[in-house]
């Protein structure tokens, strides 16, 4: 507090074109002159009268462990973007297919072998009926493609579940739509990154033990991709997605081309296996619907094009039509030709779940050698890759619920990347414990994974049908009845699932669907409630003055920080008070004597505390003036004293954290903060 | 926030005599009668202007659930004692005996045993040294004792090691030998709480595998006796210490008894112990020493009661002499009376230690019976107490220590019970972090124990003889000579304990002592370096005026915690400005055309962040302001809206939390709270 002799200049301070004047001259009589003009530098002016822009400097350019940490943070995630770049950020037809129907398209690496793991249980005859059911599942999926192709022109600004459903069914299906959705999302992260850390075991078994370890690593990585932005992220997973797309396709072909010339011998399993217990059950109608439902884990992808419908370019809602057939075509060829070579082969599951029949059909067709490889490696990138979907919905879709009010608002809050930074680090560490409690198990996941998705589909389809009965709009009746066959068809699938896999773990999600929409209804009528008694139901009486505050000083001691806290109190009120509580009478003493020729006019209370206690005291003290005068408020002003390093906070203001903590639950009291920073030394 | 239409009387508050009036009649002319003084409810006044008295109704009586707090607290320690009672909390001789040298006596319950447990490790026939070291230790004992005597005559305000060795030997011969001291303290908690529950699992065996859990139960229990203050732990702790010494000196007197009349037959080892390797290693003068230095924990205990003097009824000294020297002829006749009768009984130590040498001997004397149980629950209770001594130790050091600056001042800070509440907890909380690390083992911890104490004791005894070297009072010669031997005595065994015990553990507090001792004098040089930062050197100009605040509203929306933030700026500034960081364009817009009848004149800036920031622009606009007027401090004035309950946290103020902790760094910045407490629904 080093100031001049001479009096500051008192000038009223401009809030917007602020200029600050310096004396042409030296003379008291000189006239001023405008020397800056303060805004203009991280400012630029607005259009409307009192209207300033943020320009990039205001968020970067700091210093210090600051500015390291934000050159960090800029190296992870690169520097802010500008809102109204977001349209640039759109993506395109290709880079769409990669981030929203990886998830689709990955599911033929594990679909074919969770429908025969299943089959297995009856024994390896069973097997057989491994082509069927992909033929029914690609039946399926055509279905309910068609039918979300008509979702998304209904609804082109995004037809997520939630959308739908709350706008055709209300909002109480539509929150359970989106409860549903979140848990699916969470659960698709850790299944997509299980089945990618399995496919790279397959080919290295020594990294099997350490497989929590990789998932939660790539997840992380996953996180820091997505904070960078959604057209950075298409950028980078671009590449995996394709790879595998024309790995898969030559492997197939070259499969199929082998197999109709007669030249693939049948596929023996190896002597080990058999000591593990394989078959005896009986197959029946249940263990098939079983079989059926794990293989349904494929179509869980269809929602994710929907959701991002406003992350497409302009027309959103054909290019992402355009899209979702074409992520349905590739799947239906993946799918069903992976099946129907792993039966012709007649290639049976590794019981020990150490090698994945995608990696045993690999194998077996073209040795242990460099293809295997390389198709391992893009099925893992892409399987990892498929859990990148759920990052570009589960914030999305967490973000329309925080608009309407169902989450904090945080969610809704877009990052300096365009991101929605608080959905993507929350799906991050939820699917991270989700990996750890399972251990990164695909088989153990997959129970919980499908129920969620398919109830959220059904909602939506039934929604859209509540949609075209009400319109009927031109064309209504062929889009109605592909509706209710969607709708139809998913309600099944979600029934299969949630009876057949119930002890499996579907229990799980139906205890954690409801819980999940009452913490949302909670949290939306908390929202509700406190928007009723915060907004202003009428314009206030202009004539209302608010009464001028009492003022307290409470110091410890005569110094510095007490010295500006009190000359702070003297420049906002006439009528300040110090108040001095002690247990010392002696200290006491001293400070009446010292007080005059210290603090001038200013009035000082002592207050003797024989019980050794602070607050409460002062809380009566407070009190006592209260009752003086209700209608005031109490102002205190509190002298804090600013450590240099973060280990002095420990010898200093706990007195005044807990004095402010219970400060700030007594109505009409306001505190204020003077803090007090010693000079460098 | 109803307020009545009529305008709130803004009459000047009364911070000292407080008055309260009314209108007589109803009509504006009606004069004013006062009608009650506010403060009397929970003050008194003081004899000097402007002082208050603060009652015990100012620090109970509260509400809710901080009341229900309040009333587990009185249930647990008490109601709060006034400040002048502590002349009367002080402590009669025979209360001070059970506080201050349970520590000591109780040595005599373990001290055997620990020379022994060294002895045997040459084999059964080196145990026969036991008395004669034990003889060795009673002399040692005299001389510490003699030598202790007269540095209580000397410091009758506190004869703490820490104290004689600052006065003498400079401040960091005090700060080191507070450190060891410390540590001491702290080692000797655990070492009896886990010595007294050895006692107990020697009749009680299936209790062995619950040690550490007990002996924490047992360090909480403490630590609530001692909160609740001195006098009434004086009063729990009395009996057992008193217990112990009848119960011993009974069992002493019955076996010498009988061994003068050749009643006790030779005591034979259990088969069982045969398979443990016992002996084989040479006796040597080392393991003597070792043997030795086991034993001098005994003398730990001296300290006690030379810290504890102003503790005593006047006059302080002279019953601390007292006092001393009965617990020193206590604890002779047990300790030489134990090793005796073991010795001439041939009793071996346990080598599985689930049976303790004591309950041995009284098992041999008297066989399984009552008297086995009645010994042993005394020596548990005794050993339990003992850590007692540091209870009533650690915190007084502390204080002394915090006074003086060297720790946290709230280590200095008397609480509701007069006790020093902060040394109590964390002693507690040190002890049983020792506790859980040395799995309660009393054979593991001694090593770490004696050492810290005697070092203390070293540079007490040193100090008191620089002094009788400076001052050569009268009778200094025989003064000096005996706090020389004393010197000698305790440097000789310090030494000896380093040495022999060094790879057992004492290195542990070699390494210990000197960082402790690093930390007291960085917590010293910080608050000393602040103390010349914030005190002022001269008186400050009365001319000069702190210069008025510029005072921001930052708003979020327009609602009621906004109008009050609004309402209160205005009136303390006429020049308040409101500041709205938004995102969005469009809410921007409906700010500006709502604003005028909304706030008035209040001027409005809407500052546009087209990176989504809040805090950063926040900052470069309040930097903008300073330009204009670096004198003048910038008040920020934020709007907080205050939940009901307590996760309704995890909805609110997350962004305003934020912003509190980067304004509280900046310099000449002000930040004032304005809490809005929604009415109850």
């Amino acid at each position: 507090m080093t100031r001049s002799p001479r009096k500051p200049e008192d000038r009223r301070v401009d809030p917007l074109l602020g200029v600050r004047e310096k004396r042409r001259g030296k003379r008291p009589g000189d006239a001023y002159v405008r020397i800056f003009r303060p805004f203009e530098d991280g400012f630029k002016r607005g259009d409307d009268e009192g209207e300033l822009i943020a320009t990039e400097r205001t968020v970067l350019g700091r210093t210090g462990w600051r500015g390291t940490l934000r050159r960090l943070r800029t190296f992870l995630i690169g520097r802010p973007i500008h809102s109204e770049r977001e349209e640039h950020e759109r993506l395109t037809k290709v880079k769409a297919l990669a981030i929203f129907s990886s998830d689709n398209i990955s599911s033929s690496a594990y679909g074919p072998e969770e429908i025969m793991r299943v089959l297995a249980l009856v024994g390896a005859g069973a097997i057989s009926l491994t082509l069927p059911l992909a033929g029914l599942i690609t039946v399926m999926l055509a279905i309910v493609t068609l039918s979300y192709r008509q979702t998304i022109k209904a609804y082109p600004h995004g037809a997520s579940s939630y959308i739908v459903a709350s706008d055709n069914l209300g909002s109480g299906a539509g929150v359970l739509a989106a409860a549903a959705l979140l848990i699916g999302y969470v659960v698709t992260v850790a299944v997509s990154v299980s089945a990618g850390v399995a496919a790279l075991t397959s080919i290295v078994p020594d990294l099997y033990e350490q497989r929590v370890l990789i998932s939660s690593v790539l997840v992380g990585g996953l996180m820091i991709g997505n904070l960078r932005g959604i057209r950075e992220s298409g950028t980078i997973f671009m590449i995996p997605t394709y790879a595998y797309i024309v790995a898969m396709l030559a492997i197939l072909g070259y499969g199929i081309a082998r197999t109709i010339m007669g030249d693939v011998p049948r596929f023996e399993a190896p002597a080990a296996w058999e000591t593990v217990e394989q078959g005896g059950q009986a197959l029946g109608l249940f263990l098939i619907l079983r079989a059926f439902s794990q293989g349904a884990v494929a179509l869980t992808g269809v929602e994710a094009i929907s959701d991002g419908v406003p992350a497409f370019k302009s027309p959103e809602w054909k290019n992402a039509r355009t899209t979702l057939t074409w992520a349905a075509v590739i799947f239906a060829i993946l799918f069903v030709g992976i099946a129907f070579l792993v039966t012709t082969i007649g290639i049976v599951p590794d019981p020990t779940e150490q090698q994945t029949v995608l990696s045993l059909l690999v194998r077996h067709l073209t040795g242990d050698g460099f293809v295997l490889i390389i198709a391992q490696v893009a099925t893992a990138l892409i399987l990892v890759l498929a859990a990148n979907t759920s990052f570009a919905d589960f914030p999305r879709l967490s973000s329309f619920l925080a608009r309407d009010g169902y989450l904090p608002r945080q969610f809704a809050f877009r990052g300096e990347r365009l991101a929605f930074t608080t959905g993507i680090i929350a799906l991050s560490f939820m699917a991270i414990g989700l990996l750890v409690a399972f251990s990164a198990s695909v088989g153990g996941l997959i129970p919980l994974y499908t129920l969620g998705v398919f109830l959220a589909f059904t909602l939506s389809q039934a929604g859209m049908l509540t949609r075209w009965w009400r319109r009927r709009e031109p064309g209504w009746r062929p889009g109605l009845a592909i509706n209710g066959l969607g709708t139809l068809t998913t309600a099944v699938v979600a029934l299969v699932v949630a009876t057949s896999n119930f002890f499996q773990g579907a229990w799980l999600v139906i205890v954690l669907v409801p819980l999940l929409m009452l913490l949302l209804l909670g949290i939306h009528r908390h929202y509700r409630d406190l928007d009723k008694a915060l907004t202003l139901d009428h314009i206030p009486d202009k004539e209302e003055i608010a009464p001028r505050p009492i003022v307290i000083v409470p110091i410890a001691r005569l110094d510095r920080p007490a010295l500006r806290a009190i000359a702070f109190a003297n420049s906002i009120s006439t009528e300040a008070v110090a108040v001095h509580i002690t247990n010392d009478p002696d200290t006491a003493d001293e400070m009446h004597k010292r007080w005059p020729e210290w603090a001038g006019t200013t009035a000082l209370v002592v207050v003797d505390s024989p019980y050794r206690a602070l607050i409460g005291p002062l809380l009566a003290y407070m009190d006592a003036l209260q009752r003086q005068a209700p209608d005031r408020p109490i102002l205190v002003v509190l002298a804090e004293f600013v450590p240099r390093h973060w280990w002095e906070y420990l010898l200093h203001n706990q007195t005044a954290l807990r004095l402010k903590l219970r400060l700030f639950v007594r109505p009409n009291t306001i505190v204020a903060d003077v803090p007090y920073h010693p000079p460098r030394a």
